[in-house]
C-alpha cells in the first residue's frame, strides 16, 4: 500500500501531539483509579470535565493493558439498577508504577518548563 | 518470535513513559530551534542541561523526521576550526506546528493538573 506523501507528512505531525496525549492519558487514568474503585462511565467522566476527550474505545484496550501488566485489578460489583457492573482498582505494583509516573511527570514538567520559558 | 510474559509487562510499563517523553521531547526541541539557528551539539547542550538526557542516535532521527515534514530545514555554515556545520532552522510550517504544539500543551497541563491535584 502506498501512502502519499502529504499524507505521510500530515501522520508526523499529528504523531508529536498523540504521543503527548497517549502518555499523559494513561497517567491521568492510573491517578483516577488510585483514589478508589471506579467504573468505567465514572472515568470518562472524570476525565472529561477535565477536558480531555476520551470514548469507550481507546479506554477499554487502556485498561486491559493496564491489566495485563499487573497495574490494575477489577472486581464485579452488583449493581441496584441492571446487571453487575466492573469496578477498577490499583495493584500493589500499579501503586509503585504511579509513584514512579509522578517522579517522571514532575521532572518531564520541570525541564519543558526550563525550555519552553526561555525566549 | 515469542517474547516471554514478564519482558512484556516490562515492555507494557516502560511504554507510557517512553510516550511521555518523546512526545515532550520533540516540543522542546522545535522550542529551541525557534529562538534562532542552532547546531545540534547546542541542542544537545540545552537538553542536557534541561535535564533531558539525550544522545546524537536519538536527535538525528528526530531531526530528519521533522525535516522531511518540512517543519524544519537546515543550512550549511563555514567554522573556523573544522569543516561546516549544519544549522537548523524552523520553517513557516514548522512556526506554525510549534504554536498548535503550545496550546496542546497548555491544555493537557492544564487537564492533568486538575486529575493529579484531586486527592
Amino acid at each position: 500500500m502506498c501512502i502519499p506523501l502529504s499524507k505521510q507528512i500530515a501522520m508526523n505531525v499529528e504523531n508529536t501531539e498523540v504521543q503527548m496525549r497517549k502518555g499523559i492519558l494513561e497517567f491521568c487514568v492510573l491517578h483516577i483509579i488510585s483514589r478508589g474503585e471506579v467504573y468505567t462511565s465514572d472515568l470518562i467522566e472524570e476525565l472529561t470535565s477535565a477536558r480531555i476527550a476520551v470514548v469507550e474505545g481507546t479506554l477499554y484496550p487502556l485498561l486491559n493493558r493496564l491489566r495485563k501488566a499487573e497495574l490494575l485489578d477489577y472486581k464485579w460489583i452488583e449493581s441496584a439498577s441492571g446487571p453487575p457492573r466492573k469496578y477498577y482498582l490499583l495493584t500493589e505494583k500499579g501503586r509503585s508504577f504511579l509513584e514512579s509516573l509522578n517522579k517522571t511527570w514532575n521532572d518531564l514538567l520541570s525541564s519543558t518548563n526550563t525550555i519552553i520559558s526561555k525566549k
